[in-house]
């Protein structure tokens, strides 16, 4: 993740130009100090620490971007808000609904921008998706269907990591892969009114330890504005890498999307004849003015590009990054339907979502 | 219905060669005269009848085969049944699922053979997916995922049918959609344990009526075996005709189906490079040695060819259907996992399946 | 062949209905005494005769459906004009443009309907492609491609027939296959003006006998309108079992085709986002008011049923078959077309196409 | 073409990583004074030129990019070699054999590394392609067809460009997306023997100017392997962006490649049944070990930074970057491929292919 940032803000001084502002490397924190001292160098940060509190107390950073594992997320970003430096967290924000209202709080009263690693709504086909959406092309919306499914757990063998951990990771597909679809689904369709949902560990002993977290969750999911759906996700699901997909079904048309085609969203229209394959490279399309002549694809790491611009003008602008980009109150929201998913899971009943 | 069931009967002789019995049309039924005596110049039948009670009389009529409404399943299949007549039901089998076991009692105690017209189950490719699944071929099962997708009634100005009415349907996409579903879910994954579920009308009025069953249902599913998944079925999911869909996710390997390319089934066997798109149209698949030679595909109608086929070997060994065709026991437990949605919709909890 | 041709006539009374005419099945001929009774007992077919001059003379034979391997085209089909017989000739029409010629001028002197089994004109998708490009919808057209493979000879041991015997079929994927993809050519796009190319036959000796057709052809196309174009053939091409696929670039929009999957065209035009996949299964389709509700597909076999239909309406009515079905006049432009491509892949030179 | 090579120069130092030489952006040149002073800004090249002869006088600048318009790759190229500078110059390499040769010459005669931009040599799953037909895993190759389409020019109102003029262009399609088609020919099976062609410009007046170069090319190609093709160009295939796609067909298996789709090859291995979707974006793929995990796709402009890391490395070992990149040898053969496309178009026969 660490260069999957580093890169988009290397990038994009040149790429998205005139560039909103020019973001200087000034400093990078870890807990292996080889490690963050090769990452320094490898990337051209300034300074490099093993204590992310010196970070955020070096003054020439101004903006946090904390890609920390879960548990590190809170306490840092709380630090830096109340230091009056801006904030960019990775997804999840927290582990939990009320961790996240924590940090919500603390942006709040801090008056910074602040905003989640909700990368997926700068993938050119989403944000096309999503102005579709609003701008009624697809009439009511019935429907929402998604399904984010890897499958490097699907082995019994793949060792233990921190995301294994209710303790670091908070959940597991339901967090890491979930938090995604849930923020797609307020992004595109709007605010769920309630879930009913099942969570599996598949395996509970791995080499390394035991798993106390899910491997997969399977919900459905309703809407204030009457649309219903379905959501999952999976580490298990074998043959999927990286397959996040989702479909819309509107009274006026429908829509589908495969992470794997990133480039590619399936539109049809009331009267028409079939889906359409959409190539989301042209000039035209969100995003895409930035890079080359329409049909030639962009990959998955500059939907990062496309966040971090439009982080840096908000900052530039002093404004929030909403309704495009998630706010730390989106993170907290996608929180709660997480926390409420898991809840129904457990009490086996539907489960009305309250922010 | 009785266009394809009619060409079934007819094409079966000659392509199931040499067939295990040769039907003879002999009569049917409806409630108009005049088309009922035109289906029967045109398709063949010897005789013509207004009232079933006649048909079933008809000493000619050995197996009665029951395409009418749903409000009409229950007493002519009971009726035959008593009579010493072999019956075909066509899907769902009742309105509800204590009407569907008063049509299980009635057939078990006749002891003649019967069958619910879920035909999907003779797809060349469902059955091979079957088959991959019980030779163990996707290893522990962890994902079952579909969803059945039309769009006739997306727009609002689609007239009234019976098939909007709960006394004469029992249910809308529930029963009519997605009892196939089930049917599919049972037969690839096994028996299921719990659901939760949402019900969705969202034309309530229409020309020619008032609409008391679902448009859509929206739901979770367990299975004994520890699986879970997503059913899903809707009559407005614009965009799709008749695209039933659905993914199965193992330890070994994955399989993905649509009925719109019902010759094709997409395989992942566990330590392959990605799904190969097979074309499930060689001597060697299920069924295909009736037919044509490899790459040559076959259409939808041809389901029944397979099913009455397997039926007729049924009749004439006095055997079961089972546990390639749906007997009225499948029927049965299709419709208690139909009601167990409807009423975890209603009841807003998980619902546990008990047959 | 037979077995598509004899289904084809016994469904086409009811599901082309009413139909233009009834056929009856009077007479098979087959030179294996006992197949052809089997045969004949199978589907029906009144009188069984080994001699082809037998069934020819048989009074109530009035329409000659011609199956047989290709060196048995020409003798049979003049005959049967002759003695008055409306004549289907299955493709390619001859082994030779000479020999096609010599047929063409039996039928046309004996004014009887006439009709070679180019069926891949009565595909849904084709016609509708057809009727796209007539009615302008693409414009002038640019480029036409098309490739039908399979990869039945990709084995080199695959055995010998008189498929592969330049005596007994006239050529090998040339005119088997090409003679398919020129006839949608000229059905699609209009008449070549030239042709160049090169033949393949990669193994030459098969258990039970030598080979001296090709396994493949290549070929670049000119069409009078300017249209340029490759076609292809090939039964070596691994993977490819019936993969008959055509493109059309017009300046107005663009078409794509695959036999595979042959309820489906992907029809793009001018303007709009991308190619549009198009379900060629609605009512309002060629040929699908025939069958079922829009979204469920129909085979390959039913291809020869619309055939049918079609030939025995331009028998009732005392027309020619054209434009929409194939005469002999287009069996024998396909037969110049294949030996010019054989010509230019010995010359070694463009060659031009003279009718 | 600047903006992807500078991209490209800038991203591979941290992404390729440790890098073979960390390439520094010396100096720019372009004929627009302010344009080029501009872009020395943007990327952060330490000088500007407006006159190339001083970018190559210019003792920091060691390594020379040609991306200059195609009557300007000869004379920079061979004054750069002459100088002693390592040379990298976009394709066409020249407008004709006849000048590649000079410049082949030039680079020979000066032992420098040279290297042509055929880029799509270094897409992974193009050399994933390439090592599984050098494995042997398609057994004796039996036919390669590649089109590349594109549709910019479909639109007659479309403006007259540099491109659209032989004295600047060489040729049209042919010399432009063609020399990419005849690189990946050589690339992936061989030397070619002789080919076929027509050749058409469908429109020839356009706002600003005449079109003297071609709009598309169809060709069929031999290769001394035995193996024969079809090969085509368009920049007015309507619906196509970027569409380059290629088939190769062997006795032991197939591949499928369509660079829209660029992170996907699809196999066919003898035996197997089907066509396998391959995602190449695992570590073990082809340049892959430089990006994400599995399953997150890449984009076009990163097989200019695989290009950069091999020219790099050859740079820094002083060898050939053959075979997997292509030299100015590469560069010649292509062109004679390319003027044989044109003789035989011209001439109307076969044309053989002698270097």
């Amino acid at each position: 993740m660490g260069k999957a940032h580093s890169n988009a803000l290397k990038t994009l001084p040149y790429m998205v130009y005139p560039p909103p502002a020019v973001p200087r490397l000034a400093a990078i924190a870890g807990r292996d100090a080889r490690a963050v001292r090769e990452a320094a160098e490898r990337y051209g940060y300034a300074a490099a620490y093993t204590d992310w509190r010196d970070l955020i107390a070096d003054p020439a950073v101004t903006l946090v971007d904390n890609g920390g594992p879960n548990d590190l997320h809170a306490e840092p970003c709380i630090a830096a808000a109340e230091a009056g430096k801006h904030v960019l967290c990775e997804k999840p924000l927290a582990r939990t609904a009320a961790e996240a209202k924590r940090m919500l709080e603390a942006v709040s009263r801090a008056a910074i921008t602040h905003m989640v690693g909700f990368n997926y709504r700068f993938v050119p086909a989403v944000r096309h998706a999503r102005d579709l959406i609003h701008d009624g092309q697809l009439g009511s919306i019935y429907h929402f269907r998604a399904r984010y499914l890897q499958d490097w757990l699907a082995d019994p063998t793949t060792p233990h990591t921190w995301r294994l951990t209710q303790a670091s990771a908070g959940s597991g597909a339901l967090g890491d892969l979930g938090s995604h679809v849930v923020d797609l689904a307020r992004f595109l369709v709007g605010e769920p009114t309630s879930v009913s949902a099942s969570l599996r560990t598949f395996t509970t002993d791995r080499p390394g330890g035991k798993v106390d977290v899910d491997d997969a969750f399977v919900a459905t999911i309703e809407f204030s504005s009457g649309a219903v759906g379905t959501i999952e996700a999976s580490r298990v699901a074998t043959g999927n890498k990286n397959g996040f997909m989702f479909e819309v079904n509107g009274s006026g048309g429908s829509l589908r999307f495969n992470l794997e085609r990133l480039n590619e969203l399936e539109v049809f229209s009331a009267g028409s004849d079939g889906f359409t394959d959409v190539l989301v490279t042209s000039p035209s399309h969100p995003f895409m003015r930035y890079w080359w002549p329409s049909g030639h694809i962009i990959g998955w790491e500059h939907t990062f590009v496309h966040e971090f611009a439009h982080l840096l003008e908000s900052i530039a602008n002093g404004s929030s990054v909403a309704p495009y980009g998630a706010t730390f109150e989106d993170g907290y929201k996608a929180a709660v339907v997480c926390d409420a998913i898991a809840s129904s899971a457990r009490e086996r009943t539907h489960v009305a979502i309250s922010y």
